[in-house]
């Protein structure tokens, strides 16, 4: 087949210029598309399906692990986000504000907002205190704890510079928020999800992670502690790419959440509260889209194959597509990471290479081409999306469904293992301040974007030795690994002993 | 067993008083609860079940008819409203206005509405016009359509008087938005919808429903036709569970869908939309509910069964609790109505017979209770929460278990049946004003609430009759059954002839 490839399908690559690649792979994939509400973007159905994909593998883990789904309202009195102190200076700068009830045209005829409000609503950038405020009610002795919620919702930050998944000011999300009689228990539920969103995004995601705590300058506000997630994108950048966040007592004093226990003593709860968001779709991207489009790893593909009809004689369309059919209907049988094989047949016009392209773009895990010179010989011409610079080959029809899990397993496992290694390869053990400050130092000036990498050293500056970091470099405290929680040393920066061992980097 | 037992479980009874009988049922069962966010309710685990067992047996039959999930802005800006004249008539008098994107402290150091927005933004009350927009630009030629998706979200109603599940002010809900070439396809996909939500509120509600078209008033704001079902309640009136509109061209010229068509001509689209809303949950409970609570169709319930083991002395206690969770394992092995059976191991503290009805008023379809004595007898204490007039039986464990599947489904088809039932013992065909007066006029003042039922008669009252009619009795023109669409006669109020036959009741 001729190809009408270029040197590669997006332009520019990641070298050229990394930001406008990304934008242009969410755009080439038919991922999302800004909305013209400002800082809003629409999912489109490619981008959705991962979502869905993502949806069902994290609510079947939550629910496993003894949780069930419930809805909150959208808005929030503004006096309920005022209980917990740091909490609504963290998100009162940014927040949209429902004032009105309803739009009355002025004498201009113009709709302007009317009937308002005796006390404005905020549209919920997050939950814990309309849910605090429930709970509270819920709450009344130890019998009636632990409760173990989740909610899947939109929720909004006004956040000014936004880019598609990344930073939107609408996102979809699912926050989980519970409530334990003891300390001990809210900890060990705050650790347990940050190990499922950990194993989530190493099997279904292929996207290693690193567990660790954040510092109390990225801590979420109110939280005693904050767990994430940090991933390496290919630009060497950080993702947080989910949080655990123990709250302590801070939201059940807010609200009241108060208990009778075992030994008859009133007592405030200890609260939890953990997310992910749609931003996970752009740790995909930049996990693991190439200079070709999109990869989406096997187990959260919206499908999982697409077979492409070669039809270049009329008189042979019909009995391509019968075989084709057949091929899709075989290969739908089978179950693939809980769900069914999806498997596309696209019997859309235009030209075979660009129909390829289009699909490669999209970054579905299989292609399949098939002609009447492989009918006749019952074969299937397969391209791997995680191969490109193998050639495309083709196979007895026979084995390649047959081993067609077996590839998908093998695209998954490939994918991370892939990503593992530039996490590796990009990850430094560093001792002393020159160093850092050489390594986050473009070699490149025409080249500014892809450099640096996870900076793993003894770190205990101060707020003025941080904030210097952060404006020479750009860079700061992605967290304290917890597999290196109790280690101490000598600061990297400082020389100070007692330093805590953590993971410096620039990060989304 | 002692059962703690009222003369019923639900006070007050319907008869008593059906209002609150509802708000007691929706307590009773745990389904939801009023928030202190005006309007807004929570949706409580036991009643999100039940919505997430609706979104997957629609979303399922979406994507079986060619549909994809997508996802559009929470907000519409003012001016997108506007776009359609009837379409904002509709929808500015109750909407939530957001008007400032932050929150700052004034010198009294109360948090204050800042920021103000160039554009007043609207919380969607649906999205015709916002995904109109997006719609544009996707639309070029006639290759491009038909545009098939959904999208399931949170909206906004500005209701004043909201009743759980009912009328809230956020509800959730899918919207369904298509693009056609031609006025026919639209048209078929708008009854084609309409089909699917037929066939689900049959199948999985076991809810009888009248497929038929509104009148000019009861019309989606901007419809050209809008289609709905409508489904009799226990009080006899009537309510609408789901609408399919066409919306002719009116959108596609409010947003400039335009189109290429094979021709060569530049044509505008066709557009439909259809929804269904958290509303199906009030009438699940207001077509099966009973005195003794809730009372949830096999098909979309949470759990399948209970099994409560009964332990009177310690001693027991193991070995009952293993073989109520070898039961427990048996059952969740089998498949209902695609998906895992899902059965609760009732291990809670508290007195055998409350728990046995709290699980009752949850409407629970079958509770297993297993004894001691049972265990001996390898048999286990069957209760079928649609036939509480029949005493509890014990029988053979193992043709219980067999017998379980063909269990629920005679369970989900009596429910239907009683439905059914009822609506056809309380729809009378009318011929004239005086009966028709006389069928919906209570019959006793003590008891307002529960009479009338659907009149089936032949109806052209023009808009001042109709208001009286709506006055006088609080009746309107449900629908125009599809069934009888082309058949006239004479109208039973004003003795005109060619008038259309109709379904008139009272409704929610």
């Amino acid at each position: 087949m001729n190809d009408p490839k270029p040197r590669t399908a997006i332009s520019p690559t990641r070298e050229d210029n990394y930001p406008e690649w990304y934008q242009q792979i969410v755009k080439a994939a038919d991922l999302a598309e800004n909305s013209p509400v400002r800082g809003c973007m629409v999912i489109k159905p490619w981008g959705y399906g991962v979502w869905e994909n993502i949806q069902r593998a994290l609510d079947d883990r939550f629910k496993e692990t003894g949780h069930v789904n419930a809805y909150f309202p959208l808005f929030i009195p503004v006096s309920f986000l005022e209980k917990e102190a740091a909490h609504v200076e963290g998100f009162a700068k940014e927040c949209a504000v429902v004032t009105h009830h309803r739009l009355e045209a002025n004498a201009e005829g113009k709709l302007i907002p009317a009937g308002e409000l005796d006390e404005p609503l905020v549209v919920r950038p997050t939950s814990e205190t309309i849910i605090g405020a429930m709970f509270s009610k819920w709450v009344q002795s130890y019998r009636d704890l632990p409760i173990l919620m989740n909610q899947w919702a939109n929720v909004v930050r006004w956040e000014m510079r936004t880019r598609m998944f990344l930073r939107t000011a609408e996102f979809l999300w699912q926050e989980g928020h519970t409530v334990h009689a003891t300390e001990a228990e809210a900890q060990a539920e705050t650790r347990k999800m940050l190990d499922v969103y950990e194993a989530f995004a190493h099997e279904y995601m292929a996207m290693p992670v690193i567990k660790g705590e954040k510092t109390a300058e990225e801590r979420f506000p109110g939280a005693v502690t904050t767990y994430c997630i940090e991933a390496m994108m290919q630009d060497r950048k950080a993702l947080q790419a989910g949080t655990s966040h123990f709250l302590g007592q801070n939201f059940a004093k807010a609200s009241e959440i108060k208990f009778l226990s075992a030994a008859g003593v009133q007592e405030h709860a200890w609260t939890t509260s953990w997310g992910v968001s749609t931003r996970l779709i752009g740790g995909l991207i930049m996990t693991h889209a190439d200079d070709n489009g999109m990869v989406i790893p096997p187990k959260l593909a919206p499908s999982h194959a697409v077979i492409l009809p070669v039809i270049h004689k009329e008189e042979t369309r019909a009995e391509v597509i019968a075989y084709c059919e057949r091929l899709q209907k075989e290969l739908k049988a089978l179950h693939y990471a809980g769900r069914s094989v999806s498997v596309q047949l696209d019997l859309g016009e235009g030209r075979g290479g660009e129909k390829y392209w289009s699909w490669v773009k999209k970054g579905i895990p299989v292609t399949i081409e098939v002609g009447p010179r492989d009918i006749a010989n019952d074969s299937v011409f397969v391209g791997r999306r995680d191969r490109m610079d193998e050639k495309r080959a083709g196979m007895a029809r026979k084995d390649f469904v047959a081993g067609f899990l077996g590839l998908l397993d093998g695209i998954q496992e490939g994918l991370f293992r892939k990503a593992q290694d530039l996490q590796k390869r990009h990850t430094v053990t560093l001792t002393n301040r020159d160093e850092i400050y050489a390594y986050f130092t473009p070699k490149n000036a025409q080249q500014p974007e892809i450099h640096g990498g996870f900076v793993d050293c003894f770190f205990a500056c101060g707020p003025e030795e941080s904030a210097r970091l952060k404006e020479d470099l750009a860079v700061t405290v992605r967290c304290i690994p917890l597999a290196h929680l109790e280690e101490r040393g000598t600061c990297a920066i400082t020389g100070k002993s007692g330093a805590r061992r953590v993971i410096l980097a620039k990060s989304y």
